[in-house]
């Protein structure tokens, strides 16, 4: 069975943490949207089943993912699923449980590096919201940025391996590489500052970017570069050293 | 057993999600921010445990579960354990996956809401960031919340049931619930215009309303008031309605 991921074409975004999974297992898939609407894909083919009023299980928001029967919404849902069929989780409640657990942390940390830029409204463009950005993403470099880095080097302090459960590696080690990778991309001086003091986070990073599948994905056409359509977007004037430092 | 529930005390929050559940299930628990702290009890025992450093799975936030052995974070999390445990989701992969989405999509909505009086900073008061909040309150009412109330309109109408999965009460209907009084409280005048285009949804709110174990609990001393420090706040100048209407 092929996978279909559907996501948007030009942007890392949510889709990526899918795409990732799906990369690290190996998993045939087609990213629908990346494809040529004439052979029925493109954003036009995601618009459609987005839309059409016959799909029993909508969803709300790409990404979405069909499997076989499933169609499958929410990406922390999409990797509850994906991680369980193909070994990215572990096996026994607990340590599944808070396998999900750490990916809807890092879904809460990729909002509001999202909202650093759109605090006010998805629907405006960047500029009609400038000045709130710079409010906003002065707290989120701040506050809630070291919160969340804190929070998952101490996770990393607690385990018994290299990865956030241990020794395997499961689907939230995949994401918090990528979250990593786009605060790097978006806030470069603050992370400069900031990774010194998270050692564990950056090791996992590199860790992760060191396996044979992810690096063979990073370099191949399939990864999108980052830009500022996406979620992590470097707008300089967010990411200035603060005055009071 | 006996569950030990860890959130703020004086509030609905995040937290009333995991009680609503908790109270259709009729499952013993203790809801441990609110006793007393000579009894081990209290905000301060919260506090404990969220920053110990010998917390082997640690949260990022309240509220958090304990489950014998378990400690379990992140509200969707939490209710996906327990509907799995208390026959408050379907038992068939699809289905149950569905209801984790359904559930993840009101987690954003929730989010949203909040944001709508806090765009800038959860460390910063209300009336240092009312500019920003008008701003965003507007998009909130304008285009976000009739989205959300849309999406799941639609799930209710192609389910073959009164609540979302079909005959069967689910987690998922508990929170749809819980988000509608919500909005109800915090966006009366926007509530009353959007609710006559979303009947199904407030047919689902009063269905749940209605369940005797609900009904009791809403009319007892454990349901704590809506308030201005929780997520949904009632601030009018937040719910104006537009000029452009």
């Amino acid at each position: 069975m092929r996978y279909e991921l559907y996501y948007w074409p030009s942007i890392q975004g949510r889709g990526e943490f899918v795409r990732l999974a799906l990369e690290e297992a190996a998993a045939p898939y087609v990213d629908v949207a990346r494809t040529s609407d004439d052979d029925g894909g493109g954003v036009r083919a995601m618009l459609a089943l987005l839309g059409r009023d016959d799909v029993a299980r909508p969803s709300f928001a790409p990404p979405f993912l069909r499997a076989g029967r499933l169609l499958i919404g929410q990406t922390a849902n999409i990797l509850l699923f994906l991680g369980a069929r193909h070994g990215l989780a572990p096996r026994d409640e607990g340590s599944r449980l808070f396998t999900n657990q750490l990916q809807l942390t890092l879904a809460d940390w990729v909002a509001e590096a999202h909202d650093t830029h759109h605090p006010i409204s998805s629907g405006l463009y960047y500029d009609d919201q400038r000045d709130e950005a710079r409010r906003r993403a002065e707290s989120f470099r701040k506050e809630r940025c070291p919160k969340f880095l804190g929070y998952f080097e101490r996770a990393l302090e607690h385990g018994r391996g290299r990865y956030l459960l241990g020794r395997s590696l499961t689907y939230a080690d995949l994401s918090l590489f990528q979250v990593l990778a786009g605060l790097r991309y978006a806030f470069p001086r603050t992370m400069r500052r900031l990774e010194r003091r998270h050692p564990k986070v950056v090791a996992l990073h590199d860790a992760v970017a060191a396996r044979p599948r992810i690096a063979a994905y990073l370099a191949s056409e399939r990864r999108i570069s980052f830009n500022e359509d996406g979620i992590f977007r470097h707008y300089p004037e967010l990411d200035a050293p603060s005055a009071r430092t």
